[in-house]
């Protein structure tokens, strides 16, 4: 793991750092921000998957997280969005598909298939790097994200309830199967079998019998993206069937951008603090 | 006034515009932050000035002050650093000069004077346009800014106390007379006799009876710049001798970017909202 920058903020350390992944076939960046309470014991993880476009760097320039993350002692880590780099297929003039628009699937269509696989970079190379490298109680996480990444942390969540213990989104691709701003870039990544994309719909994993304990949605009733690519109502819908409890927040005024993320940003970090921070006291317990 | 955005953020509005500028004799583009208060009255404005290399859009997009400028109900306005365009000269390859480094003085020398007025601009027309525009209070202004910016809301302040009810800095350049990143614009826009230089020097403006009450100086020790450019302990020496209260923090660790500018933005923003907020009831008691 490379150092590109640490730079002191709020009593913490912003970093970015890049290492070779063995999973994408490339060099990847990240970010991680860690509190000051890391340095006197290891601190709960949230990650924060960004959306279409984005590198690690959107959410930690302007995602106004590290005041209270500092406060709350939370590390948080943006990873990038996709594999990146001369070797990796890209769409240059395509905003949706190839760099920045890795959808946080893992590719089985050829060329996409040997560098497409934020999936499984998330969920087994990345954390383990994060384990070795940063003062961190990886049996705390949590995961969070906007737009493309509220997609990936939903659908991360609802497969993975085990692995993450909170999950809430701004704005997310609630259906990314059926919105016609990822169908093209999942038919690219997944074939045109579209039954293969039901495990990376959170809809679908919903319809499908997935679960996860509780979700906060927030979401700006002037997204442009709103009626289209998001449509909230229906992950709202399929929850309602279930034991899924959702809150869905429609924000009054507010569009896509940062200025309504960082506006939130304080009751998302709340949100997975109040179900981080309580330590798990399994092993007392079951001594006594 | 042109809208060029508008955006909800934190209950009031982030906005950006431009309008031509005949002091700068080309478009000048701003930013202005109102906060939900402004609706029900008239808001205190504190106007940021950023550093060299930076626009209207840097504090903007990393300064974080929208949180509490809008539980604080201030009005926070970010102009440009210099005039900018085709027309206007510049220094392509050099950040310290031309674009991106009006220096807040106005230039006396061709061919600069034609645009290189800041000074002018930001004390009269830019207000003017704000209190026009805008639900502004423009008996309640403070300033405060970082670096070049820094350097600007100091001399702005000292020239004019009577304007400006408060004033703070995030590592300013405090006396650009003799730093080497500044005297060489200096020369350029006010000509080599330095006597002219003093009226844009926070440092020689003290030494040269100007006042100010209360002035709050943060500096990060791991700034690249504070040895040969900031060198904030000049401007403790010039204020020790006079009736300038100036609180100078040195913070352990933190260097000159935003990311020490937003950990102490909380700061500063309730420093010039203690100064601002109270309304001034002279009509009032003059009338009992």
């Amino acid at each position: 793991m490379k150092i590109i920058s640490e730079t002191k903020s709020h009593g913490g350390v912003q970093g970015v750092y890049s290492h070779w992944s063995t999973t994408c076939n490339c060099d990847m960046t990240f970010a991680v921000f860690v509190p000051p309470q890391a340095l006197v014991g290891k601190q709960p993880v949230l990650w924060f998957l960004s959306g279409l476009t984005c590198t690690h760097a959107n959410a930690m320039e302007k995602g106004e997280y590290r005041r209270l993350a500092s406060e709350l002692g939370l590390i948080v880590v943006c990873p990038d969005t996709s594999p990146r780099g001369d070797t990796v297929p890209d769409e240059k003039d395509n905003w949706q598909f190839g760099h920045g628009a890795g959808f946080y699937v893992d590719a089985t269509q050829s060329p996409f298939a040997t560098n497409y696989r934020m999936y499984s970079y998330l969920l087994h190379e990345l954390p383990e790097l994060i384990a070795t490298n940063f003062s961190a109680d990886m049996s705390r996480q949590g995961i969070f994200g906007h737009s493309m990444g509220g997609h990936g942390a939903l659908t991360m969540a609802l497969k993975h309830p085990d692995r993450f213990k909170s999950c809430s989104a701004f704005a997310p691709i609630v259906q990314p199967s059926t919105a016609g701003w990822s169908r093209p870039a999942l038919e690219k990544y997944l074939g045109i079998d579209e039954s293969h994309w039901r495990a990376w719909d959170a809809v679908c994993l919903v319809e499908d019998g997935h679960c996860f304990p509780e979700i906060l949605v927030d979401q700006g009733t002037a997204d442009g993206f709103l009626e289209e690519g998001l449509r909230p109502w229906l992950l709202e819908e399929a929850c309602r069937k279930t034991n899924i409890n959702l809150t869905l927040r429609m924000q009054e005024g507010y569009d896509h951008s940062y200025y309504f993320i960082s506006t939130f940003m304080d009751d998302h970090l709340n949100w997975h603090a109040a179900r981080l921070s309580a330590v798990e006291f399994s092993d007392r317990s079951s001594g006594s």
